[in-house]
C-alpha cells in the first residue's frame, strides 16, 4: 500500500521503515522539516513528495505521528488535501483529541482509525505496540501493514478514542511517575535533606537511587515533548472526574527540562537541579 | 524519663509502648479521644492525665505524634500549659509548619526538636525510622529516649524542618505515587480501556497490577489522614518553586477514599471505583 507519514521524527519515521521492509510505499513531505528528519528520511528510502496535497494523492493510508500538540493541524492538512482513505492517528493524545481529529478527516470523506504506540522507536531489536480502536475493518486493514513486523498491533473493542485512552492511561503512569520522583528528588535537594532521603531510600526503597538515574536520564531529552502531552493525559483525567493536577504538574516539570532536548552524556544530577529555580 | 503523649493513635502508640519497655514513663491526656486508644493505652500500660495541663508538669519530654492538622494544636496546648522541656514534633507536616510549632512551643520556653517517622508502627517484629533534627543536645536526648529499640533514630546534621523535609520527601514519592497509580487506573476504568491497559502492563510494566493492589489495600484504610499530609507535601513542593499539583491531586484522591477509613478485607476494584464520579 501507499502510505503517507506525516511526519518522519525519531518513532514515525522507524514505523515507516518497518512499512518500507513489509513491502509498502512509504511518502513523506520534506518542507519545513529539520536536517535530521531529511537525513532519516533518505536513508530509509522514503519518497519525499513536495507538499500534503500532491502525498495523499494516490495515497491508500496516512499515518499521523508527530508530537501530540501538531494532531490536529495534520488532519486538517490531509482533510483540506480532500483525502479519502484511511487516516491512522497514532498519536498521544487524548480521546477527545482523537474524536476531534476522526471529525476533521471523516468530514473530508476519510476513514478514521485511532492508534495508540507504546514503546520505543523499533529500531534495532526494539520492538514496540500499536493499540488500535475504531470500526473493525479499517483496524484490521492497519493491523495487516504492520502483520510480522516488530510494531505489535493489538486491536481494542473500542471505539475511536479507546487506543488514545489506553495509551494515556499508561503514560499518565510512567511519565508522570518519572516527573514525580524527579520533582521530589528536587524538593529534597532544596530542602538540604538529601542526606535523610538517601538514607530513607538505602533502608526502604533500595531501588529508587536507580529509577531516579534512569527517570533523569530517559526523560530529559525528550522532555521538550512530553510537555504537551501531559497536558493530553490531565484532559483526559479531568474528562472523567479525576484530578488533572498530577499531569499538569508533570508538564510543568518537563518544560523545566525542555533544554535537554536530544542531549547525550547527560548527567541526573543537572536534571535534578535544572527543575528548582 | 517522663513522657506526654499526644496523642497515642496506631503509630503513637507504638512508640509510647517501647518507650514503656526502654524504662520510660509514658502518659497520656484521655479526654476526647476515641473507646479505641482508651483500649489500647490501658493495654500498654501509659498513664492516664486528667488533661495536658496537668500531663506536662513534671514531663520532661512532650511527643507529639498526631495527624498533621492537629501539629498547631498540641503545641499550642503544651505552650499554653506552660510546657518547658522538650517537645518532639514527629509528625508529617511540611519544614514551614516544623518552624511555626517549634515557634509556638520555644515562645513558651521549650525547647524543640523535629521529627519524622517513616515506616509502620513498632509492633511485633515490626522497625521503623525517627529522622531527627535541630540542636544537637535535644536532638541526642531524644535519640537516647528511643535506644536499643525498634525505633532507630536518625540524626541529622539540620535545623528544625530538616526532618519534616525529610519526611515529606519521602511520603511525597510513597504516598503520592500510590495515588497516582490509583487515579490513572480509575481513568482506564472510566474509558472503558482497562482491556488495553492490562495487556499494555503484562508486556512492560509486569509488576504493575500488584503495585496496583498493593496500592488499593495499603492506602484505603489510612485515606482519611493522608489527604492533610498531601496538603502539607503540595506546601513544602510549593515553597521551593515546585508544582503543588501532583500532591493537591494526591489530596483529592485520597479524600475520595476517606470512607474506607480502618476498613479490612478491602476489594481494590472497589478503591478504584471510588475514585470517579
Amino acid at each position: 500500500m501507499r502510505v503517507l507519514l506525516l511526519h518522519p521524527g525519531a518513532m514515525g519515521s522507524s514505523l515507516g521503515a518497518v512499512l518500507m521492509a513489509n513491502g509498502h510505499e512509504v511518502r513523506w513531505v520534506g518542507a519545513y522539516r529539520s536536517e535530521a528528519t531529511h537525513r532519516r528520511a533518505e536513508a530509509d528510502g522514503f519518497t519525499a513528495m513536495d507538499d500534503v496535497a500532491t502525498g495523499v494523492k494516490g495515497a491508500e493510508v496516512v499515518l499521523s505521528v508527530c508530537p501530540p500538540e501538531f494532531a490536529d493541524d495534520v488532519a486538517r492538512q490531509a482533510a483540506d488535501a480532500g483525502f479519502t482513505g484511511l487516516f491512522v492517528d497514532a498519536n498521544a493524545v487524548s480521546p477527545d483529541s482523537a474524536r476531534r481529529v476522526a471529525s476533521t478527516v471523516t468530514g473530508a470523506g476519510a476513514t478514521m482509525v485511532d492508534g495508540g504506540i507504546i514503546g520505543p522507536p523499533v529500531r534495532g531489536d526494539a520492538r514496540n505496540l500499536l493499540y488500535l480502536s475504531g470500526d473493525a475493518t479499517p483496524v484490521a486493514t492497519v493491523a495487516r501493514l504492520f502483520a510480522d513486523t516488530p510494531v505489535e498491533t493489538v486491536v481494542l473493542d473500542a471505539p475511536i478514542g479507546g487506543a488514545s485512552a489506553t495509551k494515556m492511561a499508561f503514560a499518565g503512569w510512567t511519565k508522570g511517575s518519572s516527573a514525580l520522583l524527579l520533582a521530589v528528588r528536587a524538593m529534597a535537594n532544596a530542602e538540604g535533606v538529601t542526606v535523610g532521603l538517601d538514607h530513607a531510600w538505602q533502608t526502604m526503597l533500595p531501588h529508587l537511587p536507580e529509577q531516579l538515574r534512569r527517570a533523569a536520564v530517559g526523560s530529559a531529552p525528550k522532555a521538550w515533548r512530553f510537555e504537551a502531552e501531559m497536558g493530553e493525559i490531565a484532559a483526559t483525567m479531568g474528562s472523567v472526574g479525576l484530578p488533572t493536577g498530577f499531569h499538569e504538574a508533570a508538564a510543568d516539570v518537563y518544560g523545566r527540562l525542555a533544554e535537554f532536548r536530544d542531549s547525550t552524556d547527560i548527567n541526573p544530577d543537572d536534571v535534578v537541579e535544572r527543575l528548582t529555580p
